[in-house]
């Protein structure tokens, strides 16, 4: 069975990824092979657990995937690194998708590098950067147009899976589809990558997902674009680690009326993404999504907060200690800490195929805009005021069975 | 103000607590002496924060104590030993409240063992053992009515917090109100102690709450005769420590559906309840009871073992080691562990107090039989079978909307 | 290069392991070959080390190995086994020596199973239960001498890495040379093997180390004949995971003055040593010996308990959580708690190179008996009171200067 | 008994501290004088442990206390603050006590707090800025010397436990003797205020101890002046929490010849030592001093970090969680992490009574100078290149061996 082509299945979507050849990227599109090949079991998917399972969802053997990226090292290359440092795949699975990820690496298109920092781009290849703004808009579009009409797809979902870029400055300057469209006319020099990929996607009717802490979609203006349209689209930054355990825990704390006196995390982890989270630009979207979640949950808390440090030898295994000191009855100081050792993008990679699915899935029933039902797959879910998982997950519940 | 008699409230609820001069015991009628006296803040109770705080619930300065126990030493005596040897309550806490103490302590009345183990009752002080079955019944139940008669109460509660006993062997013997009865009268050895407080409770129709995980309320023949006579009870095993953070940490794993391997829990305390537990006799139901939490929310866990130590120099500090070892995507082994260092009677006694007032409250509106609008606080919640405490949690929330 | 033929050297030691086929076995072999082969390095070596690396020790690539098991299963099969539960080996040094454990795997011969408990020899091979003492005495240090004769050896090394076995009731009966071996002419049937591999060897005068908690050479009677015979011997019980670090962390409180007022060890493991000690008889000798060394180091220990639990899913990942709880100046409480996760048999397998050499050394150089310089390798070194690792390895340091 | 005045001993010691309303400070003067009234032991003592309490020491109710600090709030304010916000000292000690604070607080004198970063002196009393340098440096020998003239000494010791200063720059160009007088006659503006105290002291012949990791005594200038005149001295930065337990489980990794890939240290603690560390500037000299232990022990170490953050409800509780990732044998990963949760001055304050003692001690037998068998007292030990504690630790007991 070759990906994309002569699969089983009919029903073929287009998986962009921008960011193809990262850690993330490369994980999800080896899972997807992997299992369209029947050499590895759906664990860690969302959509294939009761009650989203019954959901009709887009099958993960009729992704056909392709992408933007900046940097030239092949996906077969990619993989194998992270099999030897993190033993993440292993070797029998790698031998089963090589060729698809070959294939799949000669569709991996030049991106654009605008505005993503000098710890990402530097190296890189990427579109010249004196092209006019509403150029590179134009080619990212033809890259996604080029490869919906030659792999005769059913749709194209866009998700955005590039390294965090530095928090953007006044985002409400581009509140409006009006004032956005302006800005990229004229040349605004100031909105980064992953507006540019997010523009392109749902000004062409592509539903876009925002894996990380980055711009992206999230803007007034697209909002106002999504819905005007009728695109689906949602983000902001995957909730795979410390923080889904953060949005599980602190409402039992909560819940039991506990006051939590301090919440110490600390972070540490030694691939790509915490190396260019090492710059402190580049790192303060990721810090700020991350240390929401608690601040929502217990408004009360006195002390918060979250590290994150670059430590090689750890390669993409995060390991996280939290330390949470709290306050029960008669004013009893009492402890709880935790420490979470997960492969960052074995976590993450299921979720980039449920989010696949799920964001398709609204697509095919006209759901357009914002997608809350998919809060619980975000730190900083757009348009959601919730973060306790529970709460988030019983929305998704509801969804499916709202459609099932 | 006096405890119980001049207090500022009218509204006067008896609190019955069956091993009334134990940790738990001690640690409740502390906190709501000090909280009825303004010396200590209200952290850590359910029923003080919203949506539960706005029901209509019994004032806490109007509760009145009194209760069983097999155990001579006073509870100044106890309250004593808990502040040097757990820094909890304080100095000035206890000193502010000591005289409602000894007050209380005049109301303690002498229990039955029967059926308790060597382990707890042995150099103890209770009811002859001769005494037929039938005669300790009416004995309770004669000093329940006694107390409700000479304090002029509104209702009168009846919590179960004393040590845990052995299993009792074929519950299902007890499945009706007839074969229980009959037991009784015919003198049958077997029923352990904390059905006789239970039983002479609810025949009075007085609400009972069994906190502990002795067989008790957990009995048909007493659910029938509850039904029948509608008295709100429920129970079974206080949810406080590391049970209360595995409820709210499992349906993580669950909802992303990653797959636990093992789950390893390691508990040492060192109070009394330790000590108790020590016995592998009486250790065997509090085991059971916390290790159906993750069967239930895991149906596919592959090892779940719970283990409880007695280390005394922890004193009441409950500290618990877990170790979870599951897999994610591609087969990818990952690893939480967490420490919880508690003091478990500061942790329990709010919620004795939260139990209190809430079924009171079903009483008052006529609410009979069992209360799964309670199951977020038992580790074993009679008649329900959700375990995620987010879940148990947002049935008592939709409880308080009712009745708002 | 062959393994041990047509090697690059001729000092060719001979490499008999009690326990062949086992995880620490496999492991050793492995290794060695790996090294021999220039696959991997000596990472995890004492003899690798300064000072020890100076004295002039057998060279790895001459090692010859054969040994005795009772389980059929061959070795490559075992150390496929290992790499795919433990992924140690990887897949590339496994290939580098599989035609080496082929080979060595011709030379293990059967041995006895006698009084080695059912946890062991149930479904295994062994040599016939009915044959006199004497006569698998006779058996075992025949299969010694066909081995040295027919691999021309500079030397042979026997060590114990077999099973742990139930602990031997009134081992003083053994305590002069005359008892042992009159109980051995008299058919005593208590006799465990260890003893009787451990006896043969000394008897024969080939360096004998005992790396398990079985009895093996720890009598009198054996004490007697080595010391005699000026054979080197030593054990017991390798010192490789949490108890090591007990050893090198128990000293800074003693040297401290701060007084453990209790100590828990929770060790979980899923390998076959982890469910041979889930029979309580197999783990009697473990535990006392694990436990001896913080006694030892902090007599005013107050409560010391070490606990082994087998827990399938993490096969050789040995993973220990200790939590002490001491008391500084003023009585001021405080704690500490480590989290070890070892692969038990990659910590072990380097310890028994370094003690064939270095009881190959004290051989060459006319040291017999107990060898007091190998203190630092195990939990019970014969015959050495000193359990602080740091004066142990001292006492190697000085054998290494004095022999440099 | 009065402290100092009327003691039962006639050995009096003078203690004089530098920062003597300082958390330290106020332990090591509660403790003092609650072991001369006999309230407390004296656990965590290293000279009340054989074999150094077998020395003929300076005993603890003969010293008499006083100092320098530019902190208004008297001692007993302090103290009480240490015992609501840390639990230590409790009710009783302070009790005990309190007399004999509030007469050591009429002894302590304003001292100068020239170059101690803004984050020291802001809102404090202290010498006019404006002073020459050598008229300060009379002024604090004047201090010293009146209050040793007053008190009947036997012998005056000088301790630094003041803040941590700002690093000095380039402190080379005060190698030599003769250098640092130039400087100071011409009225050097950046010698930092621990230099000072620390030239005072020595030039005024009394032993002097630098438990911070301010400058003080660690410049070549005092060094060579310390000699000339036989006066002893030592230091630096106390090692009592995460150093201390890295200084003797580092050696374990090194001794067994396994390779430390990184080692995570992360500090979080809540009381003015945290608040003045928040301050870069202070935080430098702490960092370098703590690094150092591991670079020194392990020095094929990849990857050393240690951060130390301020977590305002811990206040006294310094709590540490380090991550050591190592390599052991065929290249298997493996980790160890420990959590340490102490309370910061407890810990100290025993540690500055054993250095006034041993200091003395050394000055009664007539040894000038550095001090080498103190090194297990101190993260940087002034003239010794051994990181290991047990081998620290030995060189005190040979000291004690010596001189018994
Ligand atoms: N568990 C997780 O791994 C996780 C969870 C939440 C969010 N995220 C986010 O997902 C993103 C990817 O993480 P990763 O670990 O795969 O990182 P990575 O560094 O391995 O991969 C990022 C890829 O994006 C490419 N890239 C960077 N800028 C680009 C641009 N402007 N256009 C096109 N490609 C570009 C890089 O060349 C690289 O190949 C990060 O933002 C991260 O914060 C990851
Ligand atoms: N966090 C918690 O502390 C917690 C949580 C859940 C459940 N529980 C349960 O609550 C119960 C009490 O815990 P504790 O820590 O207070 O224990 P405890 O041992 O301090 O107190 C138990 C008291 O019950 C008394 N008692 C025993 N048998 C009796 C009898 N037959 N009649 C009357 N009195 C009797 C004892 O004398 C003692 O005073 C235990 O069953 C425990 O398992 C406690
Ligand atoms: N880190 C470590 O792995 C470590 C540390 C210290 C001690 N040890 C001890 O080393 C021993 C081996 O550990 P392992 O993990 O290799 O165990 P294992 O169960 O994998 O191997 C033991 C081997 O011994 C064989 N055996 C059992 N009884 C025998 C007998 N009477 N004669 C010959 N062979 C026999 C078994 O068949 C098996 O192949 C155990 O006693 C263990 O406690 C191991
Ligand atoms: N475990 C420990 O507590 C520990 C261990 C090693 C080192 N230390 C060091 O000991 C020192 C004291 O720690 P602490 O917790 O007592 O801090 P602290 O802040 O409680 O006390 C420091 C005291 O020094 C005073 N001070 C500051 N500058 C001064 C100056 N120039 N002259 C006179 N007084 C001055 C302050 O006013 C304060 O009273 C710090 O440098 C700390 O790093 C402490
Ligand atoms: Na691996
Ligand atoms: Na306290």
């Amino acid at each position: 069975m070759t990906e994309g082509t002569d699969s089983a299945t009919d029903d073929r979507t287009g998986v962009w990824l921008v960011g193809a050849r990262g850690n993330v990227a490369t994980m999800s599109i080896v899972g997807a092979r992997a299992i369209a090949r029947g050499v590895t079991e759906t664990t860690g998917m969302v959509t294939e657990r009761e009650p989203v399972a019954s959901l009709e969802l887009p099958p993960i053997d009729g992704f056909v995937f392709a992408g933007h990226d900046i940097e030239p090292e092949p996906l077969v290359a990619q993989a194998e690194r992270q099999r030897d440092r993190n033993g993440v795949p292993d070797d029998e699975t790698l031998a089963a998708v090589r060729d698809d990820l070959a294939a799949i690496d000669d569709r991996i298109e030049v991106g654009t590098a605008v505005n993503c920092g000098a710890a990402v781009s530097e190296g890189s290849e990427y579109l010249d950067e004196r092209l006019a703004v509403r150029d590179v808009v134009e080619q990212i579009r033809d890259d996604y147009e080029t490869f919906r009409d030659h792999h005769d797809l059913e749709r194209l979902v866009v998700v955005n899976v590039a390294s965090t870029e530095p928090e953007l400055a006044a985002p409400e300057r581009y509140d409006s589809r009006d004032a956005l469209e302006r800005a990229i006319d004229d040349d605004d020099r100031e909105l980064p990558a992953s507006v540019l990929y997010a523009y392109a996607a749902i000004d062409a009717g592509h539903p876009f997902v925002n894996f990380t802490p980055s711009t992206a979609n999230a803007l007034g203006g697209l909002e106002e674009l999504a819905a005007a349209t009728g695109v689906p689209h949602m983000g902001r930054d995957a909730k795979t680690g410390e923080t889904l355990v953060k949005s599980a825990l602190a409402p039992m704390f909560a819940g039991r009326n506990l006051r939590v006196l301090s919440w110490e995390g600390h972070n540490i982890l030694g691939n790509k993404d915490g190396l260019v989270l090492e710059d402190e630009e580049n790192a303060a979207g990721k810090l700020a999504s991350k240390g929401d979640v608690l601040d929502s949950i217990l408004p009360d808390i006195e002390h918060n907060r979250v590290r994150i440090d670059y430590t090689p030898s750890l390669a993409d295994w995060k390991t996280a200690w939290d330390y949470i000191h709290f306050e029960g009855f008669l004013e009893t100081e009492m402890k709880m800490q935790f420490t979470w050792e997960g492969s960052d993008s074995a976590l993450a990679a299921p979720l980039v195929l449920d989010l696949v699915r799920l964001i398709a899935h609204a697509d095919d029933h006209g759901d357009g805009g914002l997608q809350p039902q998919l809060a619980s797959f975000f730190k900083a879910p757009l348009g959601v005021d919730e973060h306790d998982f529970s709460q988030q997950l019983e929305r998704l519940y509801a969804y499916a069975d709202r459609h099932a």
